[in-house]
């Protein structure tokens, strides 16, 4: 009999302003789904269907961060039993909230778990990488430990991977607005500076240390002021509509900061409470709204937990 | 009656490896002794004599940082005062180790206690980096501030001046060796590149972020792989004498981590006991004094409380 079993993976926020390549938080929000099989028929990975991409991801397992994750797990383990992968994709793709890596997460947990866990989650984050890597260029896991690990992340080089678990604040909340428009997360970095002024890399470095300060001892004003970016903000913002504006609302109703979710054009916020987040995603959801783009909100708590069974 | 009190402040560490322009420490060691006299006869400051210097520092209150702190806060507060300084220098001058807030740290203090207490500690800060300003040419209070308040901290800006005061591992010990060659402040902080590579910043503030996690973890192997300095430590090193031979035998001794105090010429370890600090400042001057180059070296806890009344 074949074993059977679904994970589910979180959406995810990363860049988190000063934190650039550094910061990623899950949300309890939406995720992706995997089911799968192992069927000792056939030796490999093959994909059987993806739903909710609008046909959009490949079934290739060579071109699917699920099916390269799976495969360069099983390659590490020297396993030769056969996967068969069902993605039920119930986040929005190419989002800036970490799509990729989260079907990744969600494919090489429940496969880890069918073979009896011979990795720990944290040993699973490479193979997400590295599928990551596959698709999109550059190794960063800002998105690939939140989802796979939950809770925020501090993430620092990848070889090895490290991964640092943050204290989160009781009272903290996150919103999110998608706006149905299309960035290329290649393109969008190949838009950044190579090169940045030192004084403005000291602020990015006071501002994370600071961060780190704030969330171990529970100070919401002191993370408000901390997450801000000279760096990313300023170049990506440009390619996200109405940015400035959704920014300004978020701030004047109540939001401790805000800025783009990854690569955009998803931009999050940061809020005390969960009225203050709902009222927050509602505001930046309207501005979208009076332009007829289409969007999605999200609001609530930092998730604690990464892949796990659904 | 004229009122008259001392003041100490001590020596501090400033640009610690990845946070260069943002954290510093003071150390229980050396530092400065200002004895400050309330003299209504005239209104003002002088300063009457400046002992432990080799007659290097200045006695005209305006090049002076003691100075030019006081007259800066005394103007703040509309006072009138007559003020008196005799400066005693217990501290190396020029060695990397805070001198010159040192001693405008303990004359701030000093008038302030004698003027009743009109400001508090913090408010104090300005006023020393207004001195150092007026005599280095840059704005920077990662000496200043851990001077005049102890401890580890992290600054962030300077208007307004913000210093967040960071936990400190109970088994957390420095060494500093002070080998007797000059280095320029000024000169040297030229030296530095005005852009760094993007990725470069990434490294140093995901490293300011894990230093924080570190020291509110009490991790000292954390704080010790977090401790890495790809943009001043490379540039300033190299005009030290036996920099990279001094370090070499800082971490062979057991040294967490080892990098330049300041601009230098005095170089800094971290250990994990009052035994190992001692080895590793022995094993630095050992160096020095193959080479026939005079060092002195202080090593202990880094200080709680910056500068007081003795």
């Amino acid at each position: 009999m074949n074993k059977t079993i679904s994970v589910f993976a979180p959406a995810t926020v990363s860049n988190i302003a000063c934190g650039f390549d550094t910061f990623g938080f899950a949300i309890d929000g939406p995720g992706d789904v995997v089911k799968a099989t192992i069927d000792m028929s056939f030796s490999g990975v093959k994909i059987l269907k993806i739903s909710g991409d609008d046909g959009r991801l490949p079934l290739d397992v060579n071109k699917n961060t699920a099916g390269i994750a799976v495969q360069a797990f099983l390659n590490k383990i020297g396993s030769r039993a056969g996967v068969i992968l069902e993605i039920e994709n119930k986040m929005p793709f190419a989002s800036g909230l970490g799509s990729s890596a989260a079907s990744a997460a969600a494919a090489v947990t429940a496969v880890n778990f069918l073979l009896e866990k011979p990795l720990k989650s944290m040993e699973l984050l490479p193979f997400v990488i590295e599928s990551e890597t596959s698709i999109g260029g550059t190794a960063h896991a800002d998105n690939a430990a939140p989802s796979l690990l939950g809770g925020f992340v501090l993430v620092r080089y990848l070889e090895p991977a490290d991964v640092l678990n943050l204290p989160v604040p009781t009272g903290l909340y996150y919103a999110v607005v998608h706006p149905q428009v299309e960035i290329n997360t290649s393109e969008s970095r190949q838009a950044l500076p190579g090169n940045i002024p030192l004084k403005t890399a000291i602020k990015h470095w006071a501002n994370t240390a600071a961060t780190v300060h704030a969330l171990h001892t529970n100070n919401l004003e002191m993370l408000s002021n901390s997450l801000q970016d000279f760096v990313a903000e300023p170049v990506r913002s440009k390619s996200i509509p109405h940015y400035d504006q959704v920014k300004k609302s978020a701030i004047k109703s109540g939001a401790l900061a805000c800025n783009i979710s990854g690569s955009g054009p998803s931009i999050f916020a940061f809020c005390d409470s969960f009225d203050k987040a709902k009222k927050v995603s509602e505001k930046m959801k309207s501005i979208y709204d009076d332009d007829e783009i289409a969007c999605t909100v999200y609001y609530g708590k930092i998730r604690k937990n990464g892949a796990e069974i659904v």
